[in-house]
């Protein structure tokens, strides 16, 4: 295999030069420039980028670390990430964290050691005080720990959108389907704005919660079903997220109770299949490609020791569809 | 930083002996191990992964290069890859290639470098050439590439199964909504196989063949459209892809065309919202986490310096639901 030593060589200058050559540092003349490149051309040289990473002390790579790549959001999201990412240079490591704190702390200590050159964060199993004291680029989806920059969606406001919609529609007996709300997590204000908003108008809602492990679907189904059976006469329901909307869809299709005619539906990502189901889905959107780009140019500016806003709460939308 | 001078000079033994404990090489006394552990832990040393990998000349990170992880199936596979892959230890790096050959090349460059000790490949703009001169770990996906090992579904049979299911049904006018067949894939035997036991039934398909950017979903519909706008008599559809399928299903319900009973319907992959759509999805069954299991034993095989099969064919199922 050719060296840096062999292209030296050839080109007749010293390996330094080769090496400023190829870390685009220090002064080198254009016309030595040309020639170290006609010759690693040339000999075919192929730079060994761990030994240069190690050098310059960046991977240029970013770990994403996510309930399951497996969700449609999150996949969705992580393709965003990746192609913002890949612009600037940056790979993509993924990593399905869900229940395995294991998952989140080999991450953190790749950090450390170089091996990633910033961490998004979107599962929270690990104890907030290992992130606390961190002082690496990391940025959290959806949470705020301690000064730790966080991306989200304006939450509030998309809870005060769905409950507004349901009663501007005469909708009397309203559900909302919950993800676990002793998670603290941003996205638990979507729940928060919406039972506010009901309550301002003299409606109280019927809340379900679901369990902590909110990405594993099975259960959601039975979810909808149990809520049917205690409250027949519901009229109207919110699901804090499009897949449980479509297992609402599902169920109710299943117990031929019509949508939109006995039952107004609304979700909240506006995931693409969302707009694909029948009828199709009503939904609050999260601008997915803004919030990407908001994740990849956080990391990059940290990377770069630029001081970055702390919040980064990007508006939402009321993607009116076929469900209310 | 704490540095493994540090630990050799605390722990009373010299440096080469700490790196062979971190590199589980040579002999080295069960005394001796504990102690270097006791004062790494001591200190907190936090050993440079990049440095590691330089002198194990593994990095311990699989690339894989799919067409997009949006794509519900290429988001399911990378999960069950991502699952076992992590239980050999292995990192994961995801690239959204389609439509970009100069992305599978800087991967391919990554391979050369030692940054990634393997590579998935599913997506295919590059050519075969470039994979046939590699040395290298690759695996690819549904495409044969002189002797690179590959993974696949059992295409034929999908196909197979598909056209007897149909038959059976009584359809007599049926359509085929297939991937572009000028590319070189071994998927594209979903449509020889159906077309060739309809034929041996006496029944001619009306073949649409999509674009070739098959994963842009945005124009599905319009071939749906296009199909019935044609032939308004089809009374089944075998669409190559679950995706596909489901745009197949939203058209249906937006012209009227009852499903099942106007138009039977089966997909190909079983991808999870394959059974939440209204009405369920039939469909041809791909065994992703057998599938995924294969891929990452094939190159985690292959790094070790193994012989592996060529040939990874998985059986296909056909799930009968609500669409036939």
């Amino acid at each position: 295999m050719t060296t840096i030593k062999d292209v030296a060589l050839r080109a007749g200058v010293t390996v330094t030069t080769v090496s400023r050559v190829l870390n685009n540092r220090g002064y080198i003349s254009q016309e030595t420039r040309e020639k170290v490149y006609r010759v690693m051309k040339e000999l075919h040289y192929q730079p060994n980028e761990i030994a240069r990473s190690l050098t310059r002390k960046r991977s240029m790579i970013l770990g994403t670390i996510i309930p399951s790549i497996a969700h449609p959001f999150f996949a969705e999201l992580t393709h965003h990430i990746e192609r913002y990412a890949s612009d600037l240079g940056y790979k993509i490591l993924v990593c399905n964290s869900r229940l395995e704190p294991k998952k989140e702390k080999e991450y953190i200590d790749m950090l450390k050691s170089n091996r990633v050159d910033g961490i998004f964060m979107a599962s929270h199993t690990l104890e907030v005080d290992v992130y606390k004291r961190l002082q690496q680029p990391i940025v959290t989806f959806d949470r705020r720990i301690a000064d730790i920059p966080y991306v989200s969606s304006d939450n509030e406001q998309g809870g005060k959108l769905a409950a507004e919609l349901l009663l501007r529609k005469g909708c009397e007996k309203i559900a909302l389907i919950c993800g676990n709300l002793s998670l603290d997590l941003l996205s638990n204000r979507r729940t928060e704005a919406f039972v506010r908003e009901l309550r301002r108008r003299s409606v109280e809602p019927v809340v379900i919660e679901l369990g902590r492990d909110v990405f594993e679907t099975v259960d959601y189904g039975k979810a909808v079903g149990a809520l049917f059976d205690a409250h027949p006469d519901v009229d109207a329901i919110f699901a804090t997220g499009d897949m449980v909307a479509m297992h609402v869809l599902k169920s109710c299709a299943q117990r031929g109770i019509g949508i939109p005619e006995r039952v107004k539906l609304i979700g909240y990502d506006d995931i693409d299949t969302a707009a694909l189901v029948n009828p199709g889905l009503t939904t609050i959107r999260q601008p997915l490609e803004a919030m990407a780009k908001s994740v990849v140019d956080l990391l990059d500016g940290m990377v770069a020791g630029n001081e970055v806003p702390l919040e980064n709460v990007h508006p939402v939308t009321l993607i009116e569809r076929e469900t209310t």
